[in-house]
């Protein structure tokens, strides 16, 4: 069998599970296949500063690795080569000096390990460049219409799980709502998730602009069940329907506290409605962080063993994925094409409707 | 749409997950559908006792339960209607008593969740006293071939995964072997899964008879490597191939702790081979106890829905299941065949060999 | 030995261990002493409602308590009865009232667990109307100086390391400053310990008021070291020293999300003195809920046994508290007196520097 | 300020928290006094065979660590440098050998953490080669006298506690004897705390040798009260009294299988006097395993901190400890004298029996 020496990097945001695909990926080509891997750091970034930042990966420097957050190689999303910020404000196409950086160190091709944004870097450096790239996709959101799920996903929706969890006791106690403001900026994926897990009352999600008036009336008719407490999860992205009045004084874009006003707006909205107390928790990169949970230790070791397969079998410009309960692969440029939302024919959706949570819209 | 009373009963060993059914259940039919659910002690046991251990369910009386572990109805595997003890060593057919009680609680139907054996009661109640029941699969060991994941399954493999991480920690400070055994008598799933996601450098299945001497080799091959610890994970099923000399001394079917064997029958065979600390930690009811992780907290909802609505569709016979990612149903004849265990050519099992896993055969 | 019929309620914020408290009370008093125990729903409101909102407590409705949040009676600090709301935004002296609903329910005294608001009512119902009360201690925060330590404050300090570590590892990927804001208005003992524990670059309290042009420092000097990221945990009562221009545009009490601030202040500062990417994690209620770890439900064992005790010895106008490591009783009086905040001299502010924290003044 | 250059081992078995104090030792005396602390491999072994297993520490080389179980150091308890093996069954002063090669490095003294054991050969280096030591206390089972409370006590607690959860959930859902065996084969700390914060029915320690029948009577009384379900947590040491038949087939000292005893042996008692299902679970290392929880990392940090105090002042010969709620130190002469097991008046073991816990003696 052939060796092949090549390169591995992450990129965007941080999902559990990063370390674990790296670590298969060299438990596989080095420990098993005899291969060199080489771990770049700083998504495309460390490429250029070549050899500074370039890292020989050896099973030995992969222990421990399989249950640790975050990504040994590190991650950024300031990095498209072809439009690198120049330092005053312009960009500049330095896509040709990464591929020439890329051969010089004699790397075969890369294992590309990110988001759209990073997937559709590598395959314009291999339609641009002649660079070879085999894709593993990573969304925290879980909103990536070629794989059914990716690492990190059920990770976050565990984390706002136990969170719904612990605002249930204190809620329970107390005559209030509870918000809790989780990720998903474009994709209610782990608002939903986690909103049928954790027993949540309303879930609020981007695809539903909401009417706050219905959850309004969802805490109403809950007091008069007896019920004084409401639990609500709701997407970062989410929005209320146009009508419902904005309340002028919440604060947007406060450097880089904008995540808050999802949550925020609602709160405002809901006090304007209903006489109660409202409390809110921003989860924020607390959905980031941490190990990864079985789950995804499992989904992202096949990943990386799959992807030295397609390297193996020479099939170059391809993207591992979950398809039906199996690993496969599809071509990248069919990977990238669109995001995958919540229809409204989603069969969770349904569910979560018929176990009585209300989506405001 | 016309409304419904519909019994609701738990069979066999624990899972998590079995309160999350129960809940979706009747926040559906009882809160939504506003038909009514009466909940059955004990399996098929407590329709014997009607109406003293039968129970009005509502979403009231189901709060707090998405997380919790066990099931409120309780369980057992020591009651089929079709030959009960009869206290004197024997057993009588009690079933066309059962099935008058069923009718004479005005009971239309039963929601029966349990493993393969309590879903053929079920299913043979329907056949031989006309009684209707929907099925919905419950096996922690994830060996029902009709479904492709049951709740409980990631919960077990979540806490299995929870203890490898924590002997990693305590092996890598002395030079010793660490057995953990995990649940599993004929289908070796919990031991793969969580052998992958923690890291394990050996993993033992029934499905694969061991040569001692192969674990052993590992045990010596990682000590060159400088590597003074070994993680082994081993089902309880497991056993060696033949012409592995048994060790005589080693406890067989003491009372009820006859689980302990498999990993202390590889402690002896290891130590005869290897000058080597092993340590054995016997997971048992661990694992079936504590609240479901997100992820089957979600599969349990939909499982509860989903048998909801094939009741609503007239679907008796069916039990629900999840199909390469979808929740769908299949008759209970068909389902309830055949086990499906650990197969040589199960993708995971070459992910787990890829990255350097030994299963001694 | 003569029996006993008492009241139990809970007043104020939520902390883990409050049901613990009332489950050793009533195995204790009732299932040990054959005493009754009647539970009054939120705080002293209930009372004066009785018998409507009052509960027989037995061991059995106390069955799963131990490791369960919240307060099964309920809590409330809406309800001072020498000054309750009269619905016009006036008040009310109801405590004659309340002081006969007492009497009337043959109630001989009441074991109150609360904060130092609700020990103080206690002790004026028993000044005033002679009504005799025990004490059980009630202070997420620990700034009760009378007990070394309450149920509940170590909870909240495992919650709080718990997101630091999980801040940690996504931290480490990019070049961040990450804000955890936790509990803590004129007192900064979970910020402190769970500093301590998380590994905190820096830690900020009500007591001490900080120059952030010292967080900057160390932000920029932890850089020149390669180290890019820098954990922050603050108090939610901490605040700048005079001098730190504060920005206008910080949103001061929206609604109830004012508990926001303190970490948002800081963010503001911080990304005026350093070109760096802030991320704010608000924990708010999640640190109240959820169960109590094991310790706080060994203190909150012993403190409801001890509270029964002191009722057995007629020890009335005692609270029951922590000293020196040893479970014993201090005069109510004595112990409302003054809150306990973090001194300069204290020996886990000393240790925290010893390991590097910075405290900005 | 003079500067120092010391060395740090770690002795006998693990406990969560031995990498925190390793960390704040470096923290304080490199990072802040600008010392040299040299780490020494497998406790004193290493040193022997010095340079080729001692490591410079230095803050960056303890990163990670304050929440990581194990320690980097390694640790053994087969090598008493007075009475080494020497590899033919007899064993040989290398004491002068050890002292030699600690001058030889220059290192002034050293810190070393460990047991009574450990600390009882780091008196007798000091005492008879005038090597100066300074000890910090570590003993999983909390039985050392001199110290209220070690680092890794509370995380086994905790770990016991989490699994008495698991085991009462599902224990509820069948009629059914869970036995939970804990670490503690003098002192029966870990299983008395655990068995108070996890509502155990029954604990069983070394300290009340246990009469069989209380038991039997405590699982038919709660039959009575309807409570089909018994939960017994049982140290490692627990033993009958004189008196109980011990069943003869129950295994003894099956190579290292032994910690399995006291478990099995009141399992078979019990299965001899009651007609019931007794399950068993031994955790094992998993107390030992996985990292520590907030307080003891916060007990690790402040020992780590006051050892380096303690040099700093000259009090070379004294051992850390906890005293009161304060920590203080004691010369190690003092501190190794004797064990503390739970005495008859211990004020936990009468709360312990005030909430209705049977003992068995």
């Amino acid at each position: 069998m052939a060796t092949h020496r090549i390169g591995i990097l992450t990129g965007g945001g941080d999902a559990p599970g990063l370390n674990a695909v790296i670590r298969a990926v060299v438990k596989y080509a080095v420990g098993k296949l005899h291969w060199q891997v080489i771990g770049i750091e700083d998504s495309f970034n460390g490429m250029l500063d070549a050899p500074r930042r370039l890292h020989d990966l050896t099973p030995r420097s992969c222990q421990g690795l399989l249950h640790r957050g975050g990504t040994i190689l590190g991650t950024t999303n300031k990095g498209d080569p072809f439009a690198m910020p120049d330092g005053s404000g312009g960009h500049t196409d330095r896509s040709g000096e990464l591929a020439a950086a890329i051969r010089a160190e004699g790397l075969e091709g890369l294992i590309v390990i990110g988001g759209d944004g990073t997937q559709a870097i590598g395959l314009r450096l291999m339609d641009t460049h002649g660079i070879p790239v085999v894709g593993v996709p990573k969304t925290i959101d879980n909103d990536l219409s070629a794989t059914d799920l990716t690492f990190g996903f059920i990770s976050a929706v565990e984390t706002a799980t136990d969170a719904l969890d612990r605002l249930h006791t204190t809620a329970e106690s107390h005559d209030r709502v509870m918000l809790l403001e989780v990720m998903g900026r474009d994709a209610g994926w782990i608002a939903l998730w986690a909103g049928v897990a954790g027993g949540a009352d309303c879930i609020v999600i981007p695809e539903i602009p909401y009417d706050a008036d219905r959850f309004a009336a969802k805490i109403k008719e809950r007091r008069m069940r007896g019920r004084h407490f409401t639990i609500i999860v709701v997407a970062e992205g989410a929005a209320p329907k146009d009508g419902n009045t904005l309340p002028s004084e919440v604060p947007h874009g406060i450097g880089t506290l904008h995540t808050a006003s999802a949550a925020h707006t609602l709160a405002k909205l809901l006090t304007e409605r209903v006489d109660v107390d409202v409390r809110t928790t921003v989860l924020g990169h607390l959905q980031r962080g941490g190990g990864p949970v079985a789950f995804d230790r499992v989904l992202a070791t096949e990943f990386g063993v799959r992807a030295v397969e397609l390297i193996n079998a020479g099939q170059w410009g391809d993207m591992v994925r979950l398809n039906k309960g199996k690993v496969t692969s599809v071509p990248i440029r069919d990977a990238v094409a669109e995001y995958r939302t919540v229809e409204e024919n989603h069969p969770l959706l349904a569910v979560a409707r018929s176990v009585g949570i209300e989506f405001g819209g």
